[in-house]
């Protein structure tokens, strides 16, 4: 089969054309592949950063966003059929310990995550564990089908911050910030506001709901602190003096992440997904403590509670993911897709494996 | 000054024009009224039935819904100032014990309400305690601030059962399940259905944002079990087989209880504002205990949780109420305003006091 | 091997010495049984009453709380080995749909229950799933993890109302009450009542922690409203006047649901476990609706966060179990373990089946 | 009246004894102080830190935590009587906004505290306004009543996070760490731990609850990662290799900080009271985003919810703080007091004011 395959130790992957098929173990399924979509996460991998160089097996194959159909089961598989369109949670644990027995299997002890520990999905073929199944519902696209795995990362944190009849902050509008801005307003948030850096997003931001899109830098500079940037200042007159009930940090910026905290009203709640590149330096006094915070971590997607959670905000027809979906390119083209990404001109790129 | 008197131990209510002012104690202020509605419980004043009969003082000035102005402030109140446009919290009590001193005064002991025990706002001023006054945000009309009672009462059983990304069974659409449609559409409900007897009614519920709304007694009758119902088995069809995560129950209604407890899934939230006449037959074992489901009472309007929940929804522009509320008309006009709801010809009727 | 089977469609059990031992399939493990526990639903099936005769059937091995060692493995299990001592989780289910993929498998669709609906643990072996089974910590010793099915009971109700600070009302103090207030105590309750109408339990349930312990019937009789039960007002006194902040319903009977609901305070939580045997009346207004009351169905035990929930309890050394295991019976002698149950003699009987 | 004073701009405070008796307000009430307790906060004052000499007002009557009795009532006031024995909430708010509205007043704006912004406890008299007066139950003596606000502390932190049935680690058992622990017992903890660098109060958790009392420094020095600590593995071997539930942080020490959550489990809660005396260094990805943690900034006492589960633990008869309240001494002797805090040779010291 064809696979896109980390085979050096070094930049770019490379489309392995024979490529075995993959045998599922008895409590495997094995799904043909229909369309996948880039992630921020393979973007690391192809550029074979220091995180990518540290964590990923050379002649592994990368992806982990797709659908598929299924091709077989394993022989103790009871739950699914030949011929399932499905789609998968990609972090596999071995279903074992506190987490994993209490409906917490998104963090639960020794996960390996597809493409990235094991072989992913950019393939014809993938193996997947039965109990990581998500069948897709008939009313959903393939195209939305694919991406399934970043858009449960915007409703992991949106439905656990909780935003039905509250004003939101969503700190970094790249996909999953987008993704996170149409989510809200499905899920009954009462007004949002954006922050990032780009232009061309925090406009696509405001068409996709949010009341507000700001330029972080704006107004700001050295010497200037969060609580005097005319963003915050802007959305606190707008919300009574008390500032935003809902922060939605989806950037992992230092400076977002100190604004976006001063900027939450006392007794507000922050969702933190956006992943800092080092440790940082946080005012734990004036922004949780004193605060009266509520500060949430976000990993992956609640399995299932997350997916159900997504399929009824698809099926509402509230979410709009057209303009985030920038590019269907088929599988060959893989080196374009990278490049969209890399340059910023594509946001989500979907690539088409098979019919 | 003008008010809409219970003269009598007997239906309807006399205009008196020439009751005196009240004069607010040291934490009262006075307001001048604008706008009232006309609620369910003046018709029963109005009417005078058996609970009216045990419960309400003849003399009183009836009334709870409205909208004013601030007149005058007693000697120690800190918090308003005259010219100030507010509505008001109809349940007042002392604020002692512990309900009344941890958030929940909306069920705190020795509760009096405004237009029940005490004299109440159909008139051209009230008194209310200083604690009781909520104000009035500029970008909300007079007309819509006039019913906030009502509408808190259908945001604060929306908002304690949680209807983001749920899908959510109304049974009864009234003018207050009326508002829990809209309500519940704008807090993020992913799917809504209603239920009730009168088609108009059903009708704008659709419009309000309703995917489906049953005759409730379409396809029953004696020996059918609720589990049988048509509609019943359309909904769980919809919902995975599983039936609406979420049921808001405001009829009162034993047998749209006991359908809609049939309907909700295993697991699901139930929000009980309805009130039926007597306490019912109830099978608890099915409908609670083996379901594992959770049922929630709801009582007035949290102070001011609701409130602000309220003002949130208003401005963000999502709540679709001005069919809702049907007819505007001078405060003279009352006993046409009372016909008119005992017709059904209007649904809310909001009556004019002064300019 | 031996097994208690239901051998007619009538009352009582026969020891069958020949049964053959069951074969796991590829996801089961087959245990050796070495302690069981005789269940209130043991005791129906036992005298074959109208549930029984309805739901079990004949020529099934009854019995479902036990401990034992895997004895074999099936060829897809991953996560159990022989020789590791266990109990499980008897409610088995495919593990299809939302509350089996969301945490709260316990509520699943299409649950079998082990000595139910197939065979169980009344016998020298039994299989089981591998995802239902629950390695017994060794802190544990074999007599109470016979038991800790009923216990599980006792934790899910405590556990999902909450007792932490707080006061609580037993109302029924059989097996599952008396451990659900050794239970409360542990978990942090301020004040514990209990209500029943045998002295002997309700000695016993002073014993394990509550404070006072009352004759359900003491002060009632025709004509008495729940509301002027002495003990109803006298823990009313005890509670500021309120009422507890928490009703554990345990009896099943109309009377204590009523005299429960009617102490409950004002915004309080009610968490059912108790099962009427039909349809109650019940003062829906005054018990939920006015009251703001949160009201819980209990079901089985949440899987498995109810289980390890217990085994914290259990080793923080706080539960007191002995008084409420009152015999430990051969397996042979098991006439006589339903015999000491029908009497009251015994409370919860525990019979050896193997070293 | 007399009057401890910060009677300049420096360190120590001065026994004023022509202090004049404050006058109340329409809906303030006048105390007469029975006995008082030192907090950390007064020692800063006393000390005149660049805490203290930043926020202090020169001549302000100093201290927060007293029991008392009411001596006279405002005009306006209508919930008290003179006579009654009460404490009182030291965070004052003129209730306004959101969080004073909602069950929040902890964390609403504009608070003043006594003793710190307007004058305190450390006199004959003082002046609170009546929505801040706490009646004490007759159970409690003035010796605790005197300590209910870091009581308070204590039990809003603990009862935050939730505690029952759960492994908690409370890091730093200075007088509120030390009183965190024997509250987490009495809450039902399942079992606790104890970090600090005191052996003296290492020794006292172990008295008041905690299953083992860890030297912070022990196996640890330059070099040595936090999840290498003897003391954080030894506490995660013994909780199944998760480590524990609940991480209670009351030290600010940044080491500590980065320990305790490096040895909290995926998916459990820190509730946060420390202050750290600047901002942090903080591995928000390690610590929060990838665990899945939940984080609670606590500040002050819920009011009044807090002050309920005080009084229940309390009643309840479980919290031992005889040996935390290690001395008692008369208002002259201040400067002992002081004293006994600054060498650590006193935990909570008491000063007697009147009968």
């Amino acid at each position: 089969m064809r696979a896109l395959v980390k085979h050096h130790a070094g930049p770019e992957l490379q489309l392995d054309t024979a490529r075995p098929v993959p045998v599922p173990g008895p409590r495997d399924v094995l799904i043909r592949v229909k369309k996948v979509g880039i992630c921020g996460t393979d973007r690391h991998i192809w550029e074979w950063d220091a995180w990518a160089a540290g964590r990923i097996p050379v002649g592994i194959v990368t992806g982990h966003e797709f659908v598929g159909v299924i091709e077989k089961i394993g022989s103790a598989v009871t739950k699914y059929q030949p011929g399932q369109r499905v789609s998968a949670e990609g972090h596999i644990s071995p279903m074992v310990g506190y987490n994993a027995r209490t409906g917490n299997a998104h963090i639960a002890r020794d996960m390996v995550i597809l493409g990235v520990d094991r072989d992913g999905v950019f393939a014809d073929y993938v193996c997947v564990p039965e109990d990581n199944v998500w069948p897709v519902h008939p009313g959903i696209p393939d195209k939305i089908a694919a991406v399934l795995d970043p858009l449960g990362n915007a409703v992991h944190t949106v439905m656990s911050a909780g935003v039905s009849a509250k004003t939101v902050l969503v700190t970094g509008v790249g996909i999953i910030g987008l993704m996170a801005v149409t989510v809200a307003k499905a899920a009954g948030a009462s007004r949002i506001y954006a922050v990032d850096i780009d232009p061309k997003r925090l406009a696509l931001a405001k068409k996709l709901g949010a009341v507000e899109a700001f330029d972080a830098r704006e107004g700001g500079g050295p010497g200037v602190p969060p609580g005097s940037l005319p963003w915050v200042n802007q959305i606190r007159k707008d919300t009574r003096g008390d500032g935003p009930d809902v922060l939605l940090e989806m950037s992992g910026a230092p400076s977002a992440i100190d604004a976006g905290f001063t900027a939450l009203r006392f007794g507000g709640t922050a969702a933190i997904l956006g992943i800092p590149s080092r440790p940082i330096t946080f005012d734990l006094n004036n922004h949780v403590v004193f605060k009266g915070a509520t500060v949430l971590g976000i990993n992956g997607r609640k399995m299932f509670e997350t997916w159900y959670q997504m399929e009824a905000l698809l099926l509402s027809g509230r979410l709009e993911l057209d303009e985030i979906i920038t590019h269907e390119i088929p599988l060959e083209d893989f080196a374009r897709g990278f490049k969209l990404m890399q340059t910023g001109e594509g946001i989500k790129v979907v690539m088409n494996v098979s019919g």
